[in-house]
């Protein structure tokens, strides 16, 4: 859904410059939700140890891409922030993708997945990527072919899913109920949960000012945005060198004027440690892709010190990854389809 | 070094059809060795949990290549015996590599790195990919810029090396040591440390022939192999889809024409998880490659049943791997160099 833009919001949340802190936590627990201590639910998909341990598998085979190559991980790097850290992803045959790969990080608490929430959830997101000419360039036939040519796949989908054979539906679910787990709380948390000492001056005022400026009426809820449509460039477009304009984001999907360069509020949970910016990747400088913001989304000239404060506060949404091990994957037999790097679709 | 062939060890091993247990123990413990139980020491770079730690760190890093793409890990998946089960590899601008890509796990017990044995040790072998032109295409001063540019990493060389700052000797240096934790203890050990039950009829059975026919003659010591040169094609020469012209192997290296097609001999755990075969990666059955073996090196046309007793007793080398935690790498700051896709050097 789009949402309304609550513009007075900050300004009934601000009258000193710095608030108590208890005031503070109280407002900032009106806009922001901590994480929760546990695995969150997934609709229609119990998450089971199971459906993690082969979701995890899943997760780091290179093998369900055509070439081999490339697994999720290669672009959700649980080493660097869930992303790749590149401007656009690049994928079979080194095509690049169209827009910046966000972070696996938190993502099953968005409220729906890519740039242009055309995914519900994170199951029918692994669908895409697999699938994609310019990513992973496999088919559904192809992936179940090489999953069910190896016993270990096949005894891990029937423990998952009742017994069942390996297929392109119950890949995808394993896959989400493998990201459930990566959650990452963060000392932002460790605030709102009550620890006066977990964030310092700077970050409390760049955590009132996120309120003040109005940050919080896109970027709200338990991500920190991941939640809602919004036109980027709502008060003055950005140039073209960072909103292309080929790319008119949700447009694409409800086809809807309105629609047009509209995007997702980008969640913002480790956004300090998954630079590049924007969907169009194009900017490396944290600082500069707030002010940025700033200017296209509010009309808001920041001070320096007033952008230093921001980006103190967005440091604090940086979390820690679950420890996650490097699964020991079955290995091939004569019956896996043998990879190809070979690209059969032309570059886009 | 050549070694030469002691062809005759094993008319001296086997009298009867199955040895006792006992016996052939005594026997293989001529020809093999079981892994240590502790991390294997390092010429000339003792191994220190610093070292190991910023090793670790370094060879997942993405940000070692010019493309952001690659880590040592995309070729040397943990996930995947330690190789990338390609053929060879793809790496920077889809271009592939000349050479079948060998498994990380065990390397630091081989006498040499490479198929031609052309880096003494990991730390210069790790040097090699950084750079190659088809593989990361990266520079030494643009891997230290990168390096330098992190705080984290800037700690992690100083806690490592002594104060030192990011250099690419140290690079390779932390990276050997991380990599010589990758040691994976199989049955096959448990069998030589002398629990009969480790191994089954089968696995004994062919242990007996690898030592009956030759094969032990250069898969020997403490990695079934790794150690010693040899032609490919001893007896016969196999076909060149197989072994290809192009590549003559350690001539390249010492440029002696005795060295034309020889390589070292491959280290052979882990090998059943770590298809395709040869330097050339054009056979993805073991048993083939058995059979190709037994015939090209030793003259023998293996029974069916040898060659499945030959691939149980291959299977007996599949050790476990380490848990290795995905590392939270630093991330980048202003002065990172930024990845290209670019492609400066034509394809060989």
């Amino acid at each position: 859904m789009r949402h309304t833009f609550p513009l007075l919001l900050a300004t009934t949340l601000l009258s000193t410059p710095l608030m108590a802190q208890d005031d503070l936590r109280a407002a900032a627990l009106e806009a922001f939700k901590p994480l929760p201590s546990t695995v969150p639910a997934v609709a229609d998909n119990p998450i089971t140890p199971e459906k993690i341990e082969l979701g995890k598998a899943l997760f780091f085979d290179p093998r369900l891409s055509a070439s081999g190559v490339f697994s999720c991980y290669s672009c959700h790097n649980l080493a660097t922030g869930g992303d790749d850290n590149l401007e656009t992803s690049i994928g079979h045959g080194w095509q690049k993708g169209p827009r910046n790969a966000p972070t696996v990080l938190n993502s099953v608490l968005n409220e729906a997945q890519f740039w242009d929430g055309r995914a519900a959830d994170l199951a029918e997101q692994a669908k895409g990527p697999v699938q994609a000419g310019v990513e992973m360039a496999n088919t559904p036939d192809n992936v179940v072919a090489t999953l069910s040519s190896m016993p270990g796949y096949v005894a891990m989908f029937s423990a998952a899913f009742d017994g069942a054979a390996p297929n392109f539906d119950d890949m995808a679910r394993a896959i989400e109920a493998f990201e459930a787990t990566l959650v990452t709380p963060a000392p932002f948390d460790a605030w709102l949960n009550g620890d006066d000492a977990a964030l310092n001056a700077d970050q409390l005022a760049g955590m009132q000012l996120f309120m003040d400026k109005g940050c919080v009426a896109c970027h709200e809820g338990i991500n920190v945005g991941g939640h809602g449509y919004y036109p980027f460039g709502l008060i003055e477009k950005p140039g073209a060198e960072i909103l292309p304009v080929g790319d008119k984001g949700r447009f694409a999907v409800t086809e809807t004027a309105d629609d047009e360069y509209v995007f997702r509020a980008a969640p913002l949970r480790n956004v300090s440690v998954t630079a590049p910016y924007f969907h169009s990747g194009k900017v490396w400088d944290l600082k500069v892709a707030v002010q940025i913001m700033a200017e296209s989304q509010l009309g808001e000239a920041l001070s320096d010190q007033e952008a230093d404060q921001l980006v103190a506060f967005l440091d604090s949404l940086t979390g820690e990854v679950p420890a996650v091990t490097v699964p020991s994957l079955p290995a091939e037999t004569g019956n896996t389809p043998r990879p190809t790097a070979e690209v059969l679709t032309a570059p886009e």
